[in-house]
């Protein structure tokens, strides 16, 4: 139903090789993706997709997503040393973080990036400090708009962002303080397949344009509507159509920005979910059936490499590679985890599962091992690339206990 | 209200000096808890506390802990590493653990642990890697036995332990494969104040060691009642009697034990989050105010240091460090991660709060480090402990950007 990145006698042979458990990224699927997008908005010439380095930061694959033309969403310092590394650089970055120290806004305009202000608080820190960017953008918070969805919450319950008077205010100490170039952000919905609720953020984007030239007189140059672009965990939801979302933000383009003289405003995404998250897999073994309660497979991986079912209760479709029956059995998928979310999924109807046998868990791509832990003393697993050429690249290794104890200097740990 | 590791003057100090973020321990107060816990259950003679390593996992923590009597729960392969490493070893250290592989049996065996087998299946794996420990535990799940919290779910939904059949079944096995020292180990209860469901899973536990004994004929040497004892996480909670708790469970003994022989079974205990949970503190520095739809104080820790109010929605009490003022704010108390659930504190009633205060957060000696991940490029703070001596030592210092990239190979990074 949800396709896998090769062959399931691939994959066997893959896991052969490698050890389980990994994840497993298809470059060739990324790539079409990226394509895909790039082509729903070539209508607009400054059209750009900021990657949400924060969904996988792993350079093998942001090198990918550079040489498609995409740019870098980055939110710590840490994403700003690998954006660079990977050889992003000036207003390919952009410096999207709140709460953030006047060392981080430094390190940000070092490297030349962009830098999207979260709060009106910080504008004048950085007049003070002397890093002011060429080009600066400010973050919107619409408050109680009726856009929003469950993921993200009511905005006006978000930390992000400034109110409509602040950005107001802040335009104005931009243009006063000499910034020609400026943008507007916004991110108010997360994994919304919804292509009303994203068309809804455009619309509140393009008014928002048009009321701060207005109000002051500054062409806004870029509008990034942040990413929040839902991908279909469950087989039963349907991708969102970038090519019809791309029509609908230039039907509203057209209906606003253009009349206003702002038909060169550059449209910017930073998405990260829908970029790489349907091309990545976690791939593991069965290695325990139990019969308690409940039937449950224990698979080699665990909370440590896919958090989402845990902390969010998140759908994550699996595929048993290799099975021909029908799903007839109800199981519990768990990991190994002393903590009873660490379950991959609850009740879910499989085909019977035997020990050693390879389940796929799908969509794994973004904010999968990016927001592994370590707790119970877990280690992270590594990361494959089946690259457009067709071969099998290790991207990163798992982790060992060197890995783990590297920040103890106790006599006697690995 | 709740008390602070030090006076709030030499808090600053030491912020000062080590820089914020950093988990603070007290010795003292570690030491003094287990003491009292101990002399609760000295009525017992083969009482042990068996540490949760998974709650603290810092050497330094644990070396006092041992030298206080406590033996190790371990529940992974690096738990083990590490318990060695202090000086644990044989039946000091339970082997804890759920969905394990024959190698991680095997890797408790040479260190001489004491294996609790969580589920039946794993005992012929057992007798064929000849891995068959001197001493066998195996973990009990009641089901819908009425027992059962929030945190933990109800047992009949939980993926640990044997129901009771199971549990009759194994420890004729044990019988038959000439093991003869056996005991019994359940944990249905998490972070539960109530004495009434502690002593709860007492009176379960003496009953089945009974069934156990009649149905069999095994005496059950060691009855473990888990961890679960909760910790006064809000300040309008009351912390768990120990003395109670111990008396009670000493009744039961005498009801249903002694009468049957079994006068000599150890009673033990698994605490992790009761034993180091209250004399842990996260200090942290306000370093941004923020006035949108509601009014925000940004830290300098975060989820990465931090997960239970992100993960659980958990409730932390923070102390404002030298505010003298009334708690007449009302505050949202974030971290910088660009996911909106980094927030120690919702709408939390405080005194004014002003860039460079010192924050602490209190309860953070269990499932505080442990649980902290790096997602957004974030890095994970250092641990200190204050002495019993009244010094003050870094017993881990932060991690680095070296840290965060070590398990990539690509070129450019640190």
């Amino acid at each position: 139903m949800k396709p896998l990145p090769c062959s399931e006698e691939r994959l066997e042979r893959i896991a052969k090789r490698y050890g389980t458990p990994f994840h497993l990224y298809d470059e060739a699927g990324i790539r079409e993706n990226v394509r895909r997008l790039q082509a729903a908005f070539a209508w607009n010439s400054g059209f750009k997709e900021y990657f949400a380095v924060k969904a996988n930061p792993n350079p093998y694959l942001l090198e990918i997503l550079r040489d498609e033309g995409c740019a870098a969403d980055c939110s710590s310092p840490a994403e700003l040393v690998l954006a660079n590394a990977v050889g992003w650089s000036g207003e390919e970055i952009l410096f999207s973080s709140n709460n953030t120290t006047p060392e981080e806004y430094a390190q940000a305009h070092r490297l030349g990036a962009i830098i999207n202000v979260d709060d009106i608080s910080h504008v004048d820190g950085l007049r003070a400090q002397n890093t002011l960017p060429d080009c600066i953008c400010f973050r919107y918070n619409p408050g109680k708009s009726g856009i929003g969805n469950d993921i993200i919450g009511e905005p006006h319950e978000a930390k992000y962002g400034m109110t409509r008077t602040q950005i107001l205010q802040a335009v104005r100490w931009a243009r006063e303080a000499g910034i020609r170039r400026i943008g507007l952000h916004t991110m108010v919905v997360s994994n919304e397949l919804s292509e009303d609720a994203l068309a809804a953020t455009a619309e509140m984007m393009f008014m928002l344009a048009v009321e701060v030239q207005q109000d002051s007189d500054v062409r806004v140059e870029m509008i990034d509507l942040g990413g929040g672009i839902g991908i279909p965990y469950h087989p039963s939801e349907t991708a969102v159509s970038y090519a019809r979302y791309g029509k609908r933000v230039q039907t509203l383009f057209e209906r606003y920005l253009r009349p206003q003289g702002l038909g060169e405003t550059a449209v910017w995404l930073e998405c990260g979910r829908a970029i790489t998250g349907p091309y990545g897999w976690l791939v593991t073994r069965a290695i325990r059936h139990k019969d308690t309660y409940k039937q449950y497979v224990g698979v080699d991986a665990s909370m440590a490499d896919l958090m989402r079912p845990g902390m969010y209760g998140a759908y994550h479709h699996i595929t048993v590679a290799g099975a021909s029956e029908p799903a007839t059995q109800y199981y519990d998928i768990v990991g190994s985890l002393c903590e009873n979310n660490d379950k991959f999924a609850i009740n879910r109807r499989l085909p019977v599962i035997r020990e050693g046998d390879i389940l796929v868990i799908h969509d794994t791509g973004a904010h999968g091992y990016a927001m592994g832990f370590n707790y119970n003393g877990k280690l992270r697993s590594k990361e494959l690339l089946l690259t457009a050429e067709g071969d099998v690249r290790c991207i990163r290794r798992a982790e060992t206990l060197t890995d783990y104890f590297a920040t103890l200097d106790y006599p006697g740990l690995p």
